[in-house]
């Protein structure tokens, strides 16, 4: 092949991280005339938005990912490197891969957040969150468990305990929460138990705000309270979780402070920057803000580093109504996209006008026919905003094949109130797992064995 | 209600274990004037016949399973206990569940078999066997890592022991583990990897018999012989595995002693009865065989204990052609019925006629297109066999969303060769795990972790 430019090595796109930035920006450089390394430590992508329904049993881990290397084998350009990325040279222009150094002419960072206590790192163990699959396989484990152990116990307090879910955080992941695990415990279950009526189960949504859904309208935060205490759920707003112990919740609001005994903590509170944030702060001098999330240039661009980007979760841009997006999908997304077609028109000698978040909106389900749209120009509650939320989530999955098996199971379960997914697998307390310089998996923190 | 028999306590049979032989005593039992409990120590029933299809990243652990208080929600005679056995007391009509008595008029065992590496049990470390969920996501990241392991190698010698894949034992699971990993390696893979051609793998079958599914006419061993070959698999038959260690399986044919430099083995050779079996004949006195297996009567009773039954892997039914009956599914569902029945006959005062296994014959899948059945009056090889293999295990499912999902994905897999759920998820060394007396998941056995 004669090329003009077929004595220049082509340049070289290194992408970090394989969630929706990184995916979306690999897959918009798929025609481009560069090369494309995209370094994940997991060997698939995952579509964190229905990582709820996995923990509650209606889908299965699969289902929800796309293997990398399929989702980008027509990407002739494209290489994907299984390893974990401890060091950045941005002199060298290099990443450092398991110990090994990958050059790059352009790299795009976008390792995402993970979640965050506020300080309180000890309550991870009494109060698992939700980011990967082995926090799904582990939150599902100790939902079902807790049932089990319910179905088991002759002391009445105890089993009380055992039928009490504290939900900490309302926004849209501990409302879906809230309202899968209250269709669990009134439908899906109702016949399953013999000494227990799991309809008895108490579940509750604590917020520290006036009010769930806080980037929502207000009145579809009002519909989606009302909604959710019509399904059981008992929502505490303006309500401090001030301590989380074993079995024990204590809560502020306002100058009262109460106890509450569960058995059952999912933490749906606070991300923070992952580690890659404090990684480019101290190699790049770039700045971060109180989450550890680094601050990018109206490009999404590092300041001086005009060839390093941060998109996604771990990026804060404010330069648009002055605070900083937020830490969801269709930011990502579109982040990457930009930063693809940037990419492109600078190897031409171009450039693009600032990178400008177009909000198609927010979305949140609650239970069977019942969910919160809010587009901005139109709010949708009940069920147009039910069949709206399951047609958005199927049309944004990667794959043919999820899409299709995503569909049957939620017809399937939509009329038998079933979740076939409900196994209680693995070992509990192996609930988050990193791969070290060997590439092991490694357990990051061995949590305490749920005690049933 | 009035009944004849309202001072009479009901009849109460304890079922351990929800496998095939338990789960379909269990269903048998639905409409009988008795209360059955049935204890296991997993929350679901496994179809195990298909499990490498998870080891092999065609399925989800949930296609597979279905939640044992889904499955007998309907059964209100019937009561689901989630723990562990620990002993048996016949003289009191005890099983102690996890510390706990429960009484049984009649008891029905059913906890089937476990791997044997015939005493090296040094052997498991590195080469794991497919009994539970947690073996099957356990071997499906040894297989896909050692893909990614072989892409990052630059060591050509390295490279080839990742890329060589040695399965121990030539029956029905080795046959179907090593025509999936050939297709997995030609096909699925084939254009995902950058610097490895995934069709170079190494795929190796090893039998010490004279031929591959000694269960199978010889005919049909050749046919099997001859459809992996094509699909690349090298088979060698007459080969005894001498010694398993890190990277080296020592193999010895005839007099020869060969070393195969393989980073991935497989064990699907040998089982062995579980824990209970021992139990079982401290307790009663019964008899077991080499294999651990009890010895039961015409009627699956043991000796001098005719409320104590016997079914499934964990029995040596022998009564029939003078050869324990195989370890196989059919076997399981036909002698939990039968038990069903003759407990129910007996609460009349009648009686029934001694166990008679109708043998419907074997079948094993090799790949697309090709499988072997034996029927007996009829041999089935090539495509109908394929077909007939499909509708087989799709109609044996338990529930209707299972047969679903997996014939979903079947016809997908069929029409792009694509397997989605090639997740490498978890942390490989907790590959098999039990539940303490305190009903938490305990690892069985630390493994090494893979040195990738």
């Amino acid at each position: 092949m004669v090329d003009a430019h077929e004595n220049n090595p082509p340049h070289e796109v290194v992408i970090v991280g394989g969630g929706f930035g990184g995916l979306y920006a690999a897959k918009s450089l798929k025609k481009a005339n560069v090369n494309v390394t995209l370094i994940d430590k997991r060997n698939f992508h995952l579509f964190q938005p229905l990582l709820y329904q996995v923990a509650t049993g209606a889908l299965s881990p699969a289902d929800i990912s796309s293997p990398l290397r399929s989702v980008l084998s027509k990407s002739k350009n494209t290489k994907v490197l299984l390893g974990e990325v401890d060091d950045i040279n941005p002199d060298a222009k290099q990443v450092i891969v398991s110990g090994e150094a990958v050059r790059y002419d352009t790299l795009i960072v976008a390792t995402g957040a993970k979640h965050s206590y506020f300080g309180k790192d000890d309550w991870e163990e009494f109060a698992p969150g939700l980011k990967t699959v082995e926090d799904a396989i582990a939150m599902r484990h100790r939902i079902f468990m807790a049932f089990e152990a319910a179905e088991k116990e002759s002391d009445p307090v105890q089993r009380q305990a055992w039928l009490t879910f504290v939900i900490v955080g309302g926004g849209p992941t501990g409302v879906e929460l809230a309202g899968a695990i209250a269709e669990l415990a009134t439908k899906t279950l109702k016949e399953d138990f013999r000494n227990i009526d799991t309809s008895e189960a108490r579940i509750l949504l604590l917020e520290g705000m006036d009010r769930i859904l806080p980037p929502f309208a207000p009145e579809l935060s009002q519909e989606a309270e009302t909604s959710l205490t019509q399904l059981g759920v008992n929502v505490q707003t303006k309500t401090l979780v001030t301590n989380i112990a074993d079995d024990i919740v204590t809560i502020k609001q306002g100058e009262d402070v109460k106890e509450i005994a569960a058995k059952t903590v999912l933490w749906a509170a606070g991300v923070k920057a992952s580690a890659m944030g404090k990684v480019l702060t101290e190699r790049t001098g770039a700045e971060s803000d109180r989450a550890g999330r680094v601050i990018v240039e109206p490009d999404l661009s590092i300041k001086g580093h005009p060839n390093i980007f941060v998109v996604g979760d771990l990026a804060n841009f404010a330069h648009q109504n002055n605070k900083p997006l937020p830490g969801v999908a269709p930011v990502a997304m579109q982040e990457g996209e930009y930063v693809a077609k940037l990419i492109q028109k600078r190897l031409k000698g171009e450039t693009l006008p600032q990178f400008n978040y177009v909000d198609r909106g927010s979305l949140a389900m609650i239970g069977q026919h019942a969910a919160v749209v809010d587009l901005g120009f139109i709010k949708l509650k009940g069920f147009f905003a039910w069949f709206f939320w399951l047609f958005v989530h199927i049309y944004f999955l990667i794959e043919f094949d999820n899409k299709l098996v995503v569909m049957i199971q939620w017809i399937w379960n939509y009329f038998t109130r079933n979740r076939g997914a409900r196994l209680i697998t693995g070992k509990e307390n192996i609930s988050s797992v990193a791969i070290d310089s060997n590439g092991n998996y490694q357990p990051v923190k061995t949590r305490q064995p749920l005690s049933v």
